[in-house]
């Protein structure tokens, strides 16, 4: 090569790739080069095969050992939220009964109050850290829902936060509007009347800005198979996509309705039949498990993972990050659960917390290494990728890049 | 007061202390100070207690919100080893059995062969992240035992790795000589006589500073009583307290047997008897609880906690930290875990990662936050201490001090 300028913004040599780019296996590359240029990838492949010396290549050259992959997907989080509920998991570890504790004032509402009281500020100072852990874990794209506002200048609160979450961390975050969640004191006996509005809510949200899909409970303490089908009718006429929590507890054909409206995915889907299975695999609506929440409330009904495996159905994984049912801060941990819990390979549970979280957000741009995709990629300290799923705790990932910018890492706050 | 030179190292005040220094009860201080001379702990109480200002007391003054504990003690680790089993457990998770691993070279031999491989320094190095991992996440005393060398030279070398460990991150560890752990190759089918060379060993590991206290593996699958008995008594005579992988499998009686020696703890104990309980009080034997390998072989036998609450055996709680089944590198997803597969509260895990952990070392002089003890703490990110049990992954410890000694902490490496 002759003396050019460098093209490339930066360059990470040597380290092994798990690409994931191929329908299977991890689409290992050793020794191997991944740069990147205005946020895009523009080089994957063996460093072997670079066009020139990477520092004529690119301004920044960064030589590593150990393995990158495709920067990890948070595909289901409610982590704007306000106060906490440590002393409900501990008053439920003395004994108390879920009725005594919602007696007490415990359980979501408690989590309605506090996020209703607080401004959006302190809204967003409390979520913040939550979502710094989940990144520096290696998470730059994360899905948060509303969900606990439950009126609309609350829900806006929440859905603002969120936004600012990701311009802070400088991360992308999918705003969900969870519009049927659960039911505000002040709609007491009217479910109906509540789905009503928040359907009226939903294109002033919308119209802000503020959403980019809609989700709901439908579960037999929340809401019904025809109040969900009201709202997504709703996000249908605005031409948003559609996702549930599906099946958690029993089946109500959750899966199925999702599947309907070409939903983007069905979340928890312990319950789902294998007629829901079908129906995903038909409109390619992915299955995002949630073994945090199983783990916490000690679940023993599985998701049907072999039926998902047979018909195609695309498995992701996610935190659920809440704080009654699954305070995981960490993608890794939830990776960590879904095979010992769900006995996911760690490949599987690697694809489902990257390519496959990604498609359950509707993004393409991203969750597989390869030219063209955006340039986010973690740098981590392990010698096989097996390891982000093997270990409980610790600190794996050298550096976390989102859009070609260093954006968490080892001695870094 | 007088204008006189302040006379402690340090002083936080502002956060609420768990100092943990009753029975039962966290303890709580809010508004509290807590100052440190010398590496010991000056004053903890009310700041409105304190007989100054705080600048006059002390050089530092560290205001704080959240919370204050005792720093973790991690009382059962083998974290020191070469190589990692990441792969086996990704084979296991696509169908292997454990069987097949071994055939292929997999299972405690491919740790020994990679312990005995690798030089002192270079086991270091690998051991390292483990450490500062655990310690990154609040403990500041950890036990760590020996076991994959099983040869004479390679023993010692984990122990001699061991002790830099704690001169490399400024804690105390704790080095348990694991002296009947598996039976290595050149011992194939000849067990006694392995039992009489690691006794031949004992003294000699003893006399270079190397051994804190005795470990073996009494199990169907590992050693028998009468091997133990023969590992203690050569413990004894050189008057090094013993401990015991006891129970886990099956009830071979380990628990009674390690009580009949005045043994520090009594570890795993998923099996031991109500006589083996009753033993273990009489002797004051600690219950070292272990719930990573539990989580890990999705075990479903409980240890017999009412049992331990009814006769006052004390319950601790650790890591394991093990590359087999336990690959654990924090105390507080060990507490998690202990809460959530035991039912622990988190009063109990917290006591148990504390003061239990430190009783089960034989250190009277840590665990707890009282006048004269070692300043070894932790102010955590926390509303309320039952956090440290609630979340899995995130990082809740703000700063750990050893012996008044900042070690680690948000914003450094
Ligand atoms: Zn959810
Ligand atoms: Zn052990």
């Amino acid at each position: 090569m002759t003396n050019h300028t460098p093209q490339w913004d930066g360059i990470v040599v040597g380290a092994s790739l798990a690409t994931l780019d191929a329908a299977s296996g991890y689409g290992e590359i050793v020794d191997a080069a991944l740069a990147w240029r205005d946020g895009l990838l523009t080089y994957v492949g063996p460093r072997a095969g670079l066009p020139g010396a990477p520092s004529a290549l690119a301004r920044q050259v960064i030589e590593a050992d150990g393995w990158i992959t495709p920067a990890l997907v948070d595909c289901h989080t409610h982590l704007v939220f306000a106060g906490d509920r440590a002393r409900e998991f501990e008053q439920r570890l003395q004994g108390a009964t879920y009725e005594e504790i919602a007696r007490a004032g415990g359980g979501i509402v408690s989590s309605v109050r506090a996020t209703r009281a607080a401004d959006e500020d302190e809204l967003l100072r409390q979520s913040l850290p939550r979502a710094r852990a989940l990144v520096a874990d290696g998470a730059t794209t994360l899905e948060i829902k509303s969900g606990y506002g439950l009126d609309l200048d609350s829900e806006r609160k929440m859905l603002r936060v969120a936004r600012r979450i990701g311009q802070q961390l400088g991360i992308d975050v999918r705003c969900t509007y969870l519009a049927a969640h659960a039911l505000p004191p002040e709609f007491k006996d009217r479910a109906d009347d509540y789905i009503e509005a928040v359907c009226q809510w939903l294109p002033q949200l919308h119209a802000e800005g503020l959403v980019d899909a809609v989700d709901a409970f439908c579960e037999g303490i929340g809401f019904s198979p025809a109040q969900t089908r009201r709202v997504f009718e709703a996000a249908r006429a605005l031409g948003v996509p559609v996702k549930l929590h599906a099946d958690q507890l029993s089946d109500l054909g959750g899966a199925a309705l999702t599947a309907e409206f070409g939903g983007l995915s069905a979340d928890h889907v312990e319950y789902t039949s294998v007629e829901g299975v079908r129906a995903m695999a038909a409109r390619g609506t992915v299955a995002v498990l949630l073994p945090g929440a199983f783990h916490v409330l000690r679940e023993t009904r599985l998701p049907p993972l072999d039926a998902f495996r047979e018909h195609g159905v695309a498995m992701a994984i996610a935190t659920d990050c809440n704080p009654g049912t699954s305070p995981l801060l960490s993608m890794r941990q939830a990776m960590q659960l879904a095979c010992t819990h769900f006995r996911l390979t760690p490949e599987e549970a690697l694809r489902g917390a990257t390519v496959h979280a990604a498609r359950a957000l509707g993004l393409a741009d991203r969750g597989v290494l390869r030219n063209g995709l955006r340039a986010d990629f973690v740098h981590w300290q392990v010698g096989h990728p097996a390891e982000l799923c093997y270990w409980l705790g610790g600190r794996l990932a050298q550096a976390v890049y989102a859009a070609g910018q260093r954006i968490s890492g080892q001695g870094r706050p």
